[in-house]
């Protein structure tokens, strides 16, 4: 999928995210948060959940349907736990709220659990968890979302892609959507004219498995391995939306649903490492594992082993030095945007490479 | 596999396994805890963690690899927090201590976490899980186990199964390996003699995926879904092992291996679902998920769709008015180790049906 794109280093990209969010209508604060969540995601490569997303947050707050000026409420403490309501909020705002929660919680009782419901998209799942890790917590964080899976022996669409995220102090990070693959990476096959898609990735419409590039785009995605990535899934709408009360299954909306809010839970789980050893300690832990797991020899067509989080760590270092590029459609989204808040692009590097 | 089969009740399997592992010089109520584990794996189909273990456990005691006549202790009790050292006694005695604590926090905090290590083998996780359950909570277990998987691009063993159980109270119970399936399915398709298992199932020597059965069975099986079911093994790790301070990875013994203690390490997570919403509430809840999931037409090739714990459920209604099949060889072993112990075998009714 190499093809034309601009390079713009994070800070500049950041910046101008900010200030389109800001024109939209966002107070200052709200709105650098909206944007660093963002150019996170971009940094680690994640570009699904990075500025793509901007033009349709925007337009979402445009239209009312996400509330910019709401901050959401506690609902409840009670010991450890505690329920937030979003109010339709802004994702990331419930998002902060919730990790400021928790982690004064975990630091209180060694463990914590707010659940929010009423929020919207919060981005990527891994800037909430490193909220937990940079403070020597685990943190675990999950969310559900619009309905696009079939449950397991189904063929109609009631589950989300229902991510779960593990981050720790240490060298490991896990942020992963409970299907086998993003919608996202079938769809990049069918623009590259594929007809074939690995085993495993999705359903036809009858629910069948299928690696016809075709079907699949008829049919749904697949939950990771099978029946197991579809328990896994019902997991995360149990411990989002059921416990928290909120919508659940096709109740919920989506990011580019445009008739009704998304009503999206989010899950934030702390746990303060101190209680169990010395963050240090504990760390050098994760190294010894991680290194346990690395001494293993490669298999057949590796270099080497890596662990989750590497893939992402490595693709930061590199775009902080380089530059975060963006594909040509995306980039003219983002100007479109701009021009119509009347807010001005930074300059921006052409570049060939994807 | 249909072969030559007894048939016992459950309560007479639970008092024969119950006498055989007092006669090993356990006391009784421990032995009680040992086969209503077993047993009630038994009965709910998953027979790889019923009373074929019995001999080995057995052994093990008899050997003195594992200590019957431990408890463990608690090391520490901090906030909504425990550590708990096994000692090497027998996993079910270490699981049903830090069931209890674990209760009894979350109870107070809303939330608890007990990580145990030094344990030894604990049974399906899913008879832990329902200790909380049963109470209203949600509970969440996982236990880390002998390496038998290769990190994902790795050719050499240096995680376990690795399992994960959500039981909460309502229609719905998960108890995952976090490979795609268990190594006991591999086992069973080369003793029927077929020469090729479903993609995704297991890796070759060089850490290649593989469908040949001779090629599974030199290599090892694969994590769940490929990378995801990886990072999930290493969550498991990290949330026992690294977290308890007790053995991970290569460090950790198994149930066969008699040179050295397993030095298992098991997390119990408890949930107090009423400070959420009265426990009745989200039961209903849960219940309208299951519906919703339900309501999907099926898939083609299925009859209806079936969520988490149904299986499972469904085998243990008809095993308790049928009584439980055992596999000749496992139902002789039994024998054996019953004559050895002078312990006199319940009646059993012979039957072909697998």
């Amino acid at each position: 999928m190499a093809g034309e794109t601009v390079l713009v280093q994070a800070e500049r990209l950041a910046g101008f995210s900010r200030r389109m969010v800001e024109a939209a209508g966002v107070e200052p604060g709200k709105a650098k948060l909206v944007a660093d969540c963002l150019v996170h995601a971009n940094l680690r490569g994640v570009d699904s959940h990075g500025v793509q997303l901007l033009p349709v947050y925007i337009e979402r707050i445009e239209a009312g349907e996400v509330d910019a000026q709401a901050d959401g409420h506690v609902v409840s403490e009670n010991g450890a736990i505690m329920l937030y309501d979003g109010e339709n909020a802004i994702g990331q705002v419930v998002s902060d709220a919730c990790c400021v929660h928790a982690i004064r919680l975990a630091r209180r009782h060694g463990l914590s659990m707010v659940v929010a419901r009423e929020s919207n998209h919060f981005g990527a799942a891994a800037f909430w968890g490193e909220r937990f890790s940079r403070v020597g917590m685990i943190g675990i964080v999950m969310c559900n979302a619009s309905p696009i899976v079939a449950p397991w022996q189904g063929r109609e669409p009631r589950l989300a892609t229902n991510p779960i995220c593990v981050a720790v102090p240490g060298p490991w990070l896990l942020d992963m959507a409970t299907t086998t693959v993003a919608a996202n990476k079938l769809y990049k096959l069918a623009a590259a004219g594929e007809k074939t898609i690995p085993a495993g990735w999705a359903m036809d419409k009858n629910g069948v498995p299928t690696t016809s590039t075709e079907e699949a785009l008829r049919g749904m995605m697949a939950p990771l391995g099978g029946y197991k990535g579809s328990g896994l899934e019902v997991m995360v709408e149990i411990l989002c939306a059921v416990l928290g009360g909120g919508a659940m299954s096709v109740e919920v909306g989506g990011i580019r649903m445009h008739d009704r809010p998304s009503r999206t839970s989010q899950t934030f789980i702390g746990i303060d490492v101190a209680r169990f050893m010395p963050v240090e300690e504990f760390t050098a832990r994760v190294e010894k594992l991680v290194g346990l797991l690395k001494s293993s020899a490669p298999a057949q067509g590796y270099d080497e082993v890596l662990v989750a989080g590497d893939p992402e760590w490595r693709m930061e270092a590199r775009r902080r030095k380089e530059g975060i590029p963006i594909e040509a459609a995306t980039w003219q989204d983002l100007l479109n945007t701009a021009a119509r808040l009347a807010v001005e692009a930074p300059p921006a590097q052409k570049s060939t490479t994807a």
